[in-house]
């Protein structure tokens, strides 16, 4: 089961109801998904331990979403004995953490940095984190994708039904099919696929269809929704999407569900965005700092 | 009257109660004595409008204390139109600044940052802002002052009964006395001095008796007290002050009030240090997260 818990859900100007952007995923390991200020503390409020982080990924260099790395870093530093700290962010961060390091105790060596790219970027024991690029002002800017591998699952029943024993259940695997008594048994018949969790998180962007390929049979789609329908230029002037336009993206990419953040200060508790969001994906829900949402394992489909 | 808003009150590490050191002034202008990562959602959550701050005031350069500064420089840009925004910090912001320019919208020309050093760094209408150096980890720290200016007040019915009269008001300001039928009367037998209103902090630092030189008589004195008596030497070692050294300065400087800060996250909300520091300074309080302390001018003494 993977665990995504909103640590902050606000667009550039926070309020006191919603932090800047920052999404935590629990799964074997802790990873961030943007770290903008005061990410730390929501941490702590949230029950979301810290200490564990394995890896950031930041989606691109605007300051509500990078600027909690640092106070991070040092809490990581001073209260815990860990290995490295990855972050994956586009180019420029290093040059803001060297700049900083006098000001602060950390050793480089505690870190580290990686480069944003598209493409995996993190292989775990049977899933991976991957980038995908969006359009936002210009900017090197990325959607991020968490993804279980499918998995092969037998249906021992029929398998053995069929004379399957022993060996034979690996040899099926690596070959794909097995001969059982001089009748071919293919690895389709015993077997079905799991659907591995799949999560996207679009990061800021401007409306764009193509999303919706990365985000193909998503769990959950996260997806900014910055604006309602009285500021669609706005939007589009400022590289945003609105949040019928998420919805839109939603429903070409067929996802279980859409969580809508990064939700202007000037839509509160965004009741209207949901609204409009709803007409065109039922299964939409604009989130607040401290929601959960846990994504379970895709159905048995035999 | 003086409004001192408790913005932050938390040591380097920050718990879901206590964000990050910083304090709010509100005199005639509102004024950050350090800006810590937060700092702009808790002046919201408070009520201490963001928008209007004047200046900032950051004591040392230890992420703690003034990494709130940039997202509130991106807020105030975003949200408001206005003059600049000077910020006073020991130097190695700008260059911080500077890295970080790229991933903001900011310009230069907004910001007007200058090196924090002892004396005189402010002057509005009628009080002053200053700094003095304190002991921190070998590192550029510094205390600070708000002190209105002293005032000459009038006694009118003396004066009146003396004979005084018309313009002889404005020239025993100037002159410090005047002759009425040949008479000389001085300014402090028709006047009395109202002392202005004081306020010190320490910022970080570890103990020291000179402190109480600076925070002579002020009406109060918000010290550091990370640590307890349990730990008075990890506070020797990190170069902070416990509680009961921290209500040692209050007592020989002879302030009327002692508000206790930067609490390290072991103590919670911090009554052993309060019960510490009351032994040997009666009006000595820790401080939480939103608290407010109003400061009257002095009484008359006439």
């Amino acid at each position: 089961m993977l665990k995504v818990t909103f640590l902050g859900t606000s667009a550039a100007v926070p309020s006191a109801e919603r932090a800047m952007p920052s999404i935590a995923l629990k799964y074997d390991e802790l990873f961030l998904f943007d770290c903008g200020e005061g990410c730390q503390r929501q941490m702590m409020r949230y029950g979301v331990g810290y200490g564990a982080v394995k890896a950031i990924f930041i989606t691109h260099l605007h300051l509500d979403h990078f600027l909690g790395v640092f106070g991070l870093i040092e809490t990581i530093r001073m209260n815990t004995e860990r290995g490295s700290l990855i972050i994956f962010a586009p180019r420029g961060l290093t040059r803001i953490l060297e700049a900083m390091s006098p000001t602060m105790n950390w050793k480089p060596s505690f870190l580290d940095i990686r480069e944003m790219h598209e493409g995996e970027l993190y292989r775990g024991r049977g899933y991976s984190i991957s980038a995908f690029r969006v359009e936002h002002q210009g900017r090197p800017s990325f959607g991020l994708v968490f993804a279980e591998d499918d998995k092969n699952k037998f249906n021992e029943k029929k398998a053995k039904g069929l004379g399957l024993a022993g060996r034979m259940f690996k040899d099926i695997q690596k070959d794909g099919f097995v001969e059982v008594g001089g009748k071919k048994i293919k690895l389709e018949d015993v077997s079905w696929v799991r659907k591995g969790i799949k999560v996207v998180y679009s990061g800021d962007t401007g409306f764009d269809e193509r999303i919706a390929e990365f985000a193909k049979d998503a769990d959950l789609l996260i997806h900014e929704a910055t604006f309602g329908e009285d500021l669609k230029e706005e939007a589009e002037k400022r590289g945003h999407t609105t949040a019928k336009g998420a919805a839109r993206i939603a429903k070409k990419a067929g996802v279980e569900k859409l969580a809508l953040t990064h939700i202007s200060g000037r839509y509160k508790g965004g009741k209207e965005l949901e609204k409009e969001a709803k007409e065109i994906f039922k299964n939409s829900f604009v989130v607040q700092d401290g929601d959960e949402v846990e994504v379970k394992p895709g159905k048995e489909e035999k």
